[in-house]
């Protein structure tokens, strides 16, 4: 682990570190901010954040606005790469595959399997490195946005007790029935469509064993509405049972501007979960 | 007057136009914040922000968090672009002179001359074009970082009565005195010393006819220190009766981390000072 930025930043500090992933096979880059409880020697419980597609550990870190939020309520906040990176690792001319669209599972399939393995990373490989490195307990939750939120509702979905809470904004809820997800699933995880359903939001919240509430906030000026199809997971949540909170939001569209407007009221949920707040 | 982005932002609308500037002579872009108050109708004050070396519009939207602020205290937010753009507008190599180097005065010398004249472009074009096309009142204010904090500083002491309230971020308050300064003075200004203490805010707080209150936010581990040189704002400040808040900040850098940690206190000033709030 080495560090290469390090800015404070509301009391505590905003740092980027890069490390050789054994999960990935390549080095990557992580957001990772301290606030001040954490910088003053106390245990902090850790809120994990997945980007959407093109994003690197930079976005999320420079645009959203959490930092305020997480100094206040004591939480680290990890933000990691959206895939394995490198002149070795496998990439596709299109910005929705390859390198920058991890999509936030393990791909089993030809040119992608060895180094695309973002479930590994995210849930296992990552999380021992935050405990181990920094002053963090072992109470973890995971939000996201688009790519990204579908990596945090299909990981706390698929890894139950994981995560003390979930949130989302601008998800894709249903991979497996849009192009976005049709594109990527068929590359990483060939043509099974049993293997699909297992990283589909919609699909898991049918056969989810614990019931974890699921936050959504999602804009209805969306200009990816089409990819996101947030009435599919309400839909499938009514009929599961499955507890959610979709909200729609007049005006709002896919970019950081709408995650900045609404980040404080999800670190807050996250807090309440972590922290019991 | 075109609109070329708009954005849902904290129940307001974070706007980019661009319009051919006639003081500038050249397609100039800049970033408008409308707070709820103003999309319901109500005409609000305008803070201007001016960027520093580099910078286009966009950094400032993107990165400050300044919006919510904004929406809160019914402000109306105004960010120009750093300079005057494009093949027919003189350049030079070097980051700090040339495009995205305006430092908010208007050149003398050639090349620059006819397109550099950004305090022009400041004070009057900008002004007049957004209480025109905006919902916006005559009462303004203005706060920058770096050069930006420079040009807030000079343009408020240079105009008396214009802007409500000033403040800066990391501010280069003696340009005469530093390499920055002296490089760009001498190229838009020529050799006469005279012309660049009228660009100086450390040489203006001395003949300074208004007592405008400077506030002033500075990171003790800002990597441009000597470029910045606060303590000399103070000593002129202090030997000319003129009121200046100088709070110096260990640990913070030059970055737009340090300038969001703070953001939200420099917004809540010029608000009591626009809105008497």
């Amino acid at each position: 682990m080495e560090r290469i930025e390090h800015h404070a930043s509301f009391g505590g500090r905003q740092e980027v570190w890069k490390h050789t992933s054994s999960a990935l096979g390549c080095e990557m880059r992580l957001g990772v901010y301290l606030p001040p409880a954490a910088l003053a020697g106390e245990r902090c419980p850790v809120l994990y954040w997945l980007s959407g597609l093109t994003c690197t550990e930079q976005n999320f870190i420079t645009k959203a606005g959490a930092q305020q939020h997480a100094a206040q309520h004591g939480l680290i906040l990890v933000a990691p790469d959206t895939s394995p990176r490198g002149a070795a690792v496998a990439d596709d001319p299109g910005y929705d595959l390859g390198q920058g669209a991890g999509f936030y599972l393990n791909a089993t399939q030809a040119p992608w399997a060895p180094h695309f393995r973002m479930e590994d990373y995210v849930v296992n490989e990552l999380p021992a490195l935050v405990e181990q490195h920094f002053p963090a307990t072992e109470k973890r939750a995971i939000f996201g946005h688009s790519m990204g939120g579908h990596g945090a509702l299909t990981l706390a979905l698929r890894h139950p007790g994981r995560y003390a809470s979930v949130s989302a904004f601008a998800p894709i809820v249903a991979p497996s029935q849009v192009p976005w997800g049709q594109k990527v699933f068929a590359a990483y995880l060939g043509d099974d469509r049993a293997a699909w359903a297992a990283h589909d939001a919609v699909a898991l919240v049918a056969t989810a064993r614990e019931r974890l509430p699921l936050l959504v906030d999602q804009g209805e000026d969306d200009e990816f509405l089409p990819q996101l199809q947030p009435e599919l997971l309400r839909a499938a949540c009514s009929q599961a049972g499955h507890p959610l909170t979709l909200r729609l939001w007049p005006g709002y569209d896919h970019s950081y501007y709408f995650i900045a407007s609404f980040i404080g009221e999800h670190v807050a949920h996250h807090a309440r979960a972590l922290r019991g707040a």
